[in-house]
């Protein structure tokens, strides 16, 4: 009964105070794409709705029709805009039988991979040693990727595989080793001289991959 | 002596370098609450002053005439933009004799409570084991509630009771159970579903916090 | 010719200097949870190996054999270590058909979740204006919830579900709201002052989940 | 009925999974002081109680029976271990009439200050373009000094003046400048050299305060 | 030969998928000075060069030629806009014989200095007791200051100083004390309270740096 | 003369509180390397005193006789304690005519070089258009190289080249790609699935830097 009449008076209460002086309250920011980035992410959108925080695109496979039998399809902050100052962003990966995904880093995030389908020989470097850490990982299983090493994923199963990655920010960013040195303009006397490779090698994955110089 | 000519040469010095120099040190990042937030806060306001340092809002007391005899009175950025940035915001609390702020989180700032008048009952929830800490506060006591865990004050004494409340962010949000439950549109099933709370229980409060379905 | 000249000397360089140099990097901080924890997470472990990044424990289905259906298996740093310091960690998600993880936050994480099997009716509640984000996601599908903010899932299809969750940090704590008012010795009076709960309401729910006073 | 059935089921399910599962979950982090600190604070205590996240030591007036009429009396992690890894701390400010807490900076934490009592003449100096933003503060006024920033409180008024001062670091550190240049073994040639003030000034400081050299 | 069909079809994949999909990526946020700050650094420039990532301000010798002989260049985010949001920026040093960098402290970074020519005495003071930290450094020796304490700069040798220092945050700040005292409109009364500095000896100062009242 | 008296005062005031109240303030927590590391840097070590805040290994030049003709002599956290903590670290580079850093990222830090003896081509390769930025620096000039971006040094001038390095956090990392691919015991089969590189170039650098497999 009290509480009856406690509760009618919440009401008076509630609604008055909470509504005008928390308006600006920001549980979440959805990112704006169309106004300028900041170092911790983009503005927030306005009118926000149930939609901003799913995303479908990582529902359908990725093309692997294609030689390294393998496809990456991120939902960082610029597919999925609900991720924005949230700390997290996701991709699913696509890895035909033999196909791989190249000697890659994050620059900006660590990354935790779940196999859903078929096996994957996964892999990365430790910088202060070049220890390598590998393991063939099966359906179910789940390994993680410190952020800004050097690691690949490879399916030597006989079937597809399938992965869901998770990163430890909105937008990891992605730096493949052979495409960040064959597939620009940098000499090739410059990607020599700080490599090591021959000349032929060089000019051979350049040909490959629509570098020039 | 040589310190006079020494402090007459300074002041050429002083004079010309550090302000074009330093023109944009940021020491503080007033909200201009007219741009969209972002991930780290508002945009910085131009034109400062000492009043956008200050807030007055919190002096008045807030009005404790209702059932719940409390109220919240904030100072978040949205009240006291000079805290943008910051790490650091507040807010007032009154509550009546036999009044309660109920049961709620602050997902992105833990709270320290102050006790200025009057006597508090106080308590958190732990999540990893449920359990309750719990204090009876008296004037000039103070206790802190960590981010994000679900908490709540009563007054349990014989006079009014007052607090003033200090956050480790300057947008803390404020998500008061009750209010998440029965004073939106979340329908009564999906409400008992997830809460094992009964039909008659969840209708009797959506209908007087003003909810619907 | 030159290369190969380079290439022999680069020998000596590389392994003399960074070896002894460098050895102090770090480039993870496998939880050592025999140490006492910090703010900043478990201290490291010596002896690090390819198992420390790797978890099988997702791999098998929780037992959904009880009333609500479901199971939740975690992947935290308690039970994964190797995420220690990375900001990220998992859980799995097993929910048969009517199944539901009931209203809880994380105080300390965003979630992403993926669903690889079934339907789950998802949502969550915004603090500053109570608005709920809800979405039935299928396979494939992954939605955000932000961190902090009252959240459940619910099997409302034919089939069970299954989902794979990632956090946006190592240890993001859960707080299921039932359990936190109801499976403790937080005395009745005191639940029902601080959420205008019925008296016979929170004693029924007190005595099924193991709750006294 | 049902819903009575699905809740005793509940119970095996609760009891059994998040009890061992979250065993390790990081809800707060009380400093154990007997260990060593790290930059993110100290190792966390074992064996918490609620008395750890209570402090009654700002209850008590500070003795201003000096002639700077002041006190402070900190509630920083070293003497309140439970704002720990939690952002933030407190201090009470007793300031008689004419008082001051002299020029300082707190070079981890900006700070929040409240009136509580009589009247305070507080201001900060912004390091860009040496502005001061000074106000007189009111009982129920709240006033935010930006970290790192040179700033000071004097109490103009005639009555004592009482303030309760929240950080948004649980170790801020205060940096007196007197007490920086004339309480220590800083030769006085150095100070005046970095000060410009003159030999006898600085003598006379050093003498009083405590210094040598 | 099977490698190089591989490379060929890597071309395909290569050239379509990461392109469109990782356009928003951000390795980098060089600053769009035009646009207002925000507390994480200001908005990110559109059409960014190699020149972005270059600053040649710290190659030409700052002019010692007045009474302290030392001039301070900098290199923040300000004058190079390219360190903002990387965590990092610099400034140059010149201090002829007998010339000082006089007593401040940097609000927003730790300092590590480099000295290149010449000697420097350099010091700091603790908060917590005031211990003056102090060494002469000569050519190719580093210090580093922490965040937010008192230091200074001296050329006690019989040559031209110089250094480069960096600093951890893109706008460190410069608050020197003398200036912040002595160079702007804050009453000499107020100074003489809040310092115990004689009045003689403040308006001595303040008549040199510029300040009034 | 009253401010005579009120400095006596002032003596016993500041001699007694703030050594007891405050001497756990945390100003800088030089690393005690013989404890084990956190995610936040070392554990503190105690009775610190000036040399923990200074370094003299960067003084002397690196070797720089070898065939790649470059040292890089750091002064991370593991050489210099006193950066623990503190956001930021350095090294010294030496290159001799001709010398190059090979193609590396540091995964943990930003990177500011500045040149201080000679000429540096100095350049990095953003990952989401693997464009290169470039530049030719000369005695005076500084560049910043991203967190987590493949970037090099390579002295192109007639004159050796010395730089100083200074980074966005006390433990940087430095993974030299060379290295992380042909330095260990990842498979030759391995490396050339991840690469695209071919078995003999893989095999020859193998052989060269002391890589098995």
């Amino acid at each position: 009964m009290a509480n009856a009449m406690l509760l009618a008076a919440v009401l008076v209460y509630f609604l008055v105070l909470p509504f005008s002086a928390l308006a600006l309250t920001q549980d979440f920011c959805v990112a704006d794409l169309a106004c300028p980035d900041t170092p911790a992410g983009y503005p927030c959108k306005k009118g926000v709705g149930p939609g901003d925080f799913y995303y479908h695109g990582l529902a359908t496979a990725g093309n692997t029709n294609n030689l390294i039998k393998a496809a990456v399809t991120p939902a960082f902050v610029g597919q999925f805009p609900g991720v924005n100052g949230l700390g997290i962003s996701a991709a699913r990966l696509d890895i035909a039988v033999g196909g791989v995904v190249p000697l890659h880093t994050h620059p900006a995030a660590s990354e935790l991979l779940f196999v859903t389908e078929g096996t994957i020989l996964a892999g990365f470097i430790s910088s202060s040693s070049n220890t390598v850490y590998t393991k063939t990982l099966y359906k179910g299983d789940i390994m993680v990727f410190p952020q800004g090493l050097l690691h690949y994923q490879y399916n030597g199963g006989s079937s597809p595989a399938v992965a869901l990655v998770a990163f430890s920010g909105p937008n990891p960013g992605l730096q493949i080793t052979d495409y960040a040195l064959f597939a620009n303009n940098l000499p090739s006397a410059v990607v020599e001289t700080v490599t090591f490779l021959d000349d032929a090698q060089v000019k051979k994955l350049k040909s490959v991959l629509g570098g020039t110089g």
